[in-house]
C-alpha cells in the first residue's frame, strides 16, 4: 500500500531487565530470547510491508545513536530522539507530524519495540487489514491480543460487534478501555471471551489521529502542526526540546483512546509476548532436566527451576530453587522468580544510593 | 625456650571457599574474616614465642612462592613445598626432619594455617606449657578444643586424668581418638564434658615423634632420617619428590596418634574457629538489620540472613533468604546456607567439566 508508515516506539528506561538492561542499553536493545535485539526484530517484522524509508523510530535522545547502529536498515534521519520522556500521547503527536510531513493522506501504525511478535506473516496480515480500514475511514484502531491467562499487568479492551469495515471479523468495535484489573476481575475478563489485552499498538490515518488530538488534547495537536514544517531542518531538535519541555506526561490511552467513540479493535492472530520481566524469558529457552534455564557458563547441584543469564562469568548454584540470576555490566541480580516485578524497585534503590551510576 | 620450633601446615586445595579460594589461592591465603590472610595470622600468633628462624611452613610446591610473598617474615628457605599432597603423617615426618636437622633435642609444635585463633597470649601460654612438658618427656601432645556445640565435622578426643607433668590441669591423658561422630553421639560427647575437638595441632620433641613413627610407621621414620642430611642442599627437592612419590596418603591421627599410648591432650583456653565453610564467616562480620552480612557493594530488597562476599561487583538481592553469595575470580557462587559443606562437591563437578580450569 502506498503512503503506509510505521512508527516504532523505542523509549524505555531499562529497569526491569537490570543488570543486563541499563539506561544505556534498555530492553529494546537486548536479545532477551536469544537471537537479535528486540528493536531489530521490530524492524525486520515490517520487511515487505512497509518501505524502509517509511519506518520511523521514536526513542530517547540518549539512545538514538545506539539504535541507529543496531538497526542500520533504518535511515538515521528517521530515528528521532525525544529530549525527555513525555509518555505516549506526546510521542503519537510527534509521530503524526513525522508521517504528516511525508504524506498528509498517510496511514501509520504505532508499534512497540520491546515485545516478541510472530510469525511475521500473521502480524503483517493483521496490520494490512488495519491499514485498509484506516486509509479511508475516520477510525482509531487499537490492536487487541486475545488473553491467554488472567494477567493483571495489562490494560484490557472490551470488544464489541464487527465494524463492518474491510478487515471483516478481524476488526470489531472497541467498547471500552479498562486499566490493569485485579486478579478476580482479570479472571472474569478471561472467562468472558470479550476482553483483549491492550498491546499498545495502533493504526490510524494522520487525519484521524490529528482530528482526535485536536478534540481531546488540542495542545498536542498544535504541537504536531508546529513541528511538522520544521522536520528535517536544523531547527527541529531545538523546537522539539522547547515543545516537550512544556508537556505533562500523559498516555495516548488516557489522552485520546478512552475519550473517543470511533475506536476499533483489531483482534490479533499472531503470537505476542511482552517479555515483561526476567521471569518471562523462561519459555523462550530450553531447560535442563531440573527445569533450569542456563545461558552462559553454569554448574548446578540440587538446584531446580532457576533462570541463569550470564555474561562471561561462571555461575555455580547449590541447593537453590526458582531464582533468577543475572550477571551483567559489573553487577549480579539474585531475585526470587515470583518477585521479578520488583527488579525496577531495586534499580530505583540503586539510583537513590548512587550505586547504579557508579557502575555505568 | 631454646630449641623450640613451629611447623605450620599450609597445604589445602581451596575447595570449600570457592570461588574466592582456588587452587592458586587456597583458604590459608584468604582474609576470610576481614584483615590479614590466615597464614599471616598464623605466623604472627607466634611472635615472641618462637624465633622467626625457627618457624617452618610446609605447603604444596605450587604455593610455596605465593606463601613466601604473603609472609615475608619467614625465611623462604623455611618454606617447604611438598611435591604432592600425602596427608599429615608424611608432613609430620618431614617436619621432624626439618627440626631434627637444626636440633636433635628440639621440640616443635605442628600448627594449622587455616583456623582463626586468639587471643595470642592465651594461645602462646598453651603452647608454652606443651613445650615444657614435651621437652623432657616421651609424650605426644595433641591440642584439644572444648566443644561449644555438638559438631559432627570434627574428630574428638576423650580426655582422661591430669598428666602430672608441668602444665598442670591443662595437660591430661588422652584416652582415645574418635572419628567424626553422628549427631546423636556428638550430643552425648558435648553433654559428657569429657570430649574435646581434635584441632590438628600437636606438640612433641623430635625424639618422641620419631620414636613413635619408627614404631607405627617405620617407612616414614626412615624417610625422615634419609631426608634430614639433605635439607638445604641442592638435592633436597629431588630427594623429597622421590620419597613422596612412593607414599600412600595417611593422616598422623591414623598412623600414629590412635596407636600410641603416650598421648597427652592440652585443653585449650583460647578461642578457636576452624572457619570450615562460607557459613562460618557469618559470626566474624557485622550484620544489617535483616541479618545480612555484606562485604562489598550490595543492595537488598526484602532479603534476610544472607552472606554476600563480593569483589568489585554489585550484588542485588530481591526476596531471598539464607543464601551464600560469593563473587570472585570470574565466578559467582549462590548456595543455600545449610549446603555450604557442598561447595567442594560443586568444585569437583567444575573440575570434571573443565569449567574450573577455564577460569584460572
Amino acid at each position: 500500500m502506498k503512503n503506509t508508515f510505521a512508527v516504532i516506539m523505542a523509549g524505555g528506561k531499562g529497569e526491569r531487565f537490570w543488570p543486563l538492561s541499563t539506561s544505556k542499553t534498555p530492553k529494546q536493545m537486548l536479545s532477551l530470547a536469544g537471537g537479535k535485539p528486540l528493536i531489530q526484530l521490530a524492524v525486520e517484522r515490517l520487511r515487505g510491508l512497509i518501505p524502509p524509508a517509511n519506518i520511523f523510530i521514536i526513542t530517547s535522545a540518549d539512545l538514538a545513536g545506539a539504535i541507529a547502529r543496531t538497526v542500520p536498515s533504518v535511515n538515521p534521519s528517521n530515528i528521532i530522539g525525544e529530549p525527555m520522556g513525555r509518555d505516549t500521547a506526546a510521542a503519537v503527536a510527534l509521530a503524526s507530524a513525522l508521517v504528516g510531513q511525508r504524506a498528509r493522506n498517510g496511514v501509520f501504525a504505532v508499534l512497540t519495540a520491546d515485545h516478541l511478535i510472530g510469525p511475521k506473516a500473521a502480524f503483517q496480515k493483521s496490520l494490512l487489514a488495519c491499514f485498509k480500514a484506516a486509509a479511508s475511514n475516520d477510525v482509531l484502531i487499537t490492536i487487541g491480543i486475545p488473553p491467554t491467562y488472567a494477567a493483571t499487568g495489562f490494560g484490557y479492551i472490551e470488544a464489541g460487534q464487527p465494524s463492518g469495515l474491510p478487515g471483516g471479523a478481524h476488526l470489531v468495535k472497541a467498547l471500552r478501555f479498562v486499566e490493569k484489573p485485579d486478579g478476580k476481575t482479570a479472571k472474569r475478563y478471561l472467562a468472558s471471551g470479550r476482553y483483549y489485552w491492550n498491546s499498545g499498538m495502533f493504526v490510524w490515518s494522520v487525519a484521524a489521529i490529528q482530528k482526535a488530538l485536536e478534540k481531546h488534547a488540542p495542545h498536542l495537536y498544535r504541537m504536531a502542526r508546529r513541528l511538522e514544517p520544521q522536520i528535517g531542518s536544523a531547527a527541529f531538535r531545538k523546537a522539539l526540546a522547547k515543545e516537550y519541555n512544556q508537556l505533562d506526561r500523559i498516555s495516548i490511552d488516557y489522552a485520546v483512546m478512552e475519550k473517543s467513540h470511533n475506536i476499533l479493535m483489531a483482534r490479533s492472530s499472531f503470537n505476542w509476548d511482552d517479555v515483561g520481566t526476567w521471569a518471562a524469558i523462561e519459555k523462550h529457552f530450553p531447560k535442563d532436566p531440573r527445569g533450569n534455564v542456563r545461558t552462559g557458563l553454569c554448574e548446578t547441584l540440587d538446584s531446580d527451576g532457576n533462570i541463569v543469564v550470564s555474561d562471561g562469568r561462571l555461575t555455580g548454584l547449590i541447593g537453590v530453587k526458582d531464582l533468577i540470576v543475572v550477571q551483567a555490566n559489573g553487577a549480579t541480580l539474585i531475585c526470587r522468580k515470583d518477585r521479578a516485578e520488583d527488579v525496577k524497585k531495586l534499580v530505583r534503590l540503586l539510583h537513590d544510593t548512587g550505586a547504579y551510576e557508579e557502575l555505568l
